[in-house]
């Protein structure tokens, strides 16, 4: 029986990817994928059949990949962070779930799930430990979520005093969601709220600002910039012109 | 200058801990860390200075460690994990601003974080992706949070909707709290809401189990499970006996 790998690159970097991710890749003869990933990987896709769909055919790949994997292809399909987090594993499942029974040669195929290190994780080490505490994520993207559903959300999130770690902060056809919520969210904590904003973590161009929730503005951001913002008790802290941002009381309690 | 790395080591297993994490050990003359996760690493440990401190002196492991680093060794803080999430990096940061008035000499120690794979990213990917849209993190030990805190979160991830990971969820001393938060979020989504028990996640020993809120019982759950409640739309899937949990509406969107 032959699998379809779920597979998690983590951030970019191939240091921040783990063992089993690689392995599986290797192991497989067909890889999906965003082309620009498999650019990001290099050496290990050598000889491996690329399906490098663009970005916006997200199902497309999904059907695909399940497909080269029913057909007997062992298949890795690949996305940036952790593919279990606002990626492809949830649309894989969704189409196991809904199209099973117009695609029955789908259970052909073993799935299995490689987790990897998400944008807010690298972006909370670069600037301290941002995520000590509870903390939430929250998609700004209404594309697929009513507006309505992500404001509740926001406003839940700042009643709960929840760190939050924005995904899809802003596109080119979004730009008033990131300040939207801004709004909402000054209402439960100070604007002195420390914000880390994290640019193309973890690639070359990498940029780590810390800013504030009062100064956070949408036209600073772009769609690769992670965006977390502190909770009540989030400090900022300047040593010696070195400024790390950290959440107290999150360290494991026996 | 020598550096103090804070590493994650990820669940368990060599094979889900980034490239990175490995280095920054090799790296090192001194590690820091829960004499177990030393053993869990295994040789790559060999040859350096081994800090073993108990669980319980979490607080005197930073101290140590950045101690350690501002006296010229390169040393490795290690915890299970993401040390960013529910782990030691906080720690170390609140003795950076809390504590360095009497002692400048920490000053002297880089510090760099590396991330890793967190309990709740393994856990799911095990029973599918019941992480992929938007989700919380909760800690249910009330040691250094009050339960009141703790509670009015539980109420706000409920009245968000937001697909909830909880750590901590009981101890040797804390079997009520998780029995608690079932009742609370009773109110919020309905009994048969799918809810993934992970137990000793990336090790020999691990098991996946799917349930639901109205069975979630705190007496099948120890300190080293990850529970993950879903929300409303959270499914689960029965494809020949293959079961899986995941939220849909998750994915990358343009």
């Amino acid at each position: 029986m032959s699998t379809l790998f779920l597979v998690s690159m983590g951030p970019g970097g191939l240091d921040l990817m783990a063992p089993k991710a690689l392995a599986a890749i290797q192991h497989c003869s067909d890889l999906v994928a965003y082309g620009l990933y498999l650019d990001l990987l290099g050496p290990v896709c050598a000889g491996k059949q690329h399906h490098p769909l663009p970005l916006g055919k997200e199902t497309d790949r999904a059907r695909l990949a399940l497909d080269l994997a029913a057909g007997g292809n062992n298949t890795a399909l690949i996305s940036s962070g952790d593919i279990g987090i606002y990626a492809m594993a949830s649309l894989v499942f969704e189409l196991l779930d809904r199209e099973l029974e117009n695609n029955p040669h789908w259970l052909k195929a073993e799935v299995e799930v490689i987790p990897g290190i998400s944008a807010m994780q690298v972006g909370a080490s670069r600037a301290g430990a941002v995520l000590g505490h509870d903390f939430c994520t929250l998609s700004l993207s209404d594309l697929l979520t009513p507006w309505e559903t992500i404001e509740k959300r926001i406003h839940s999130a700042g009643a709960g005093d929840f760190v939050i770690a924005f995904y899809n902060p802003v596109s080119h056809r979004r730009d008033w969601q990131l300040n939207a919520a801004r709004e909402i969210l000054l209402n439960y904590r100070p604007g002195s709220t420390p914000v880390v904003l994290g640019r193309h973590l973890s690639r070359e161009n990498e940029t780590v600002e810390i800013t504030d929730l009062q100064q956070l503005r949408a036209d600073a951001v772009d769609m690769f910039t992670l965006v977390a913002v502190g909770n009540t008790e989030t400090r900022r802290i300047d040593n010696a012109g070195r400024q790390w941002v950290y959440t107290p009381r999150g360290y494991r309690q026996q």
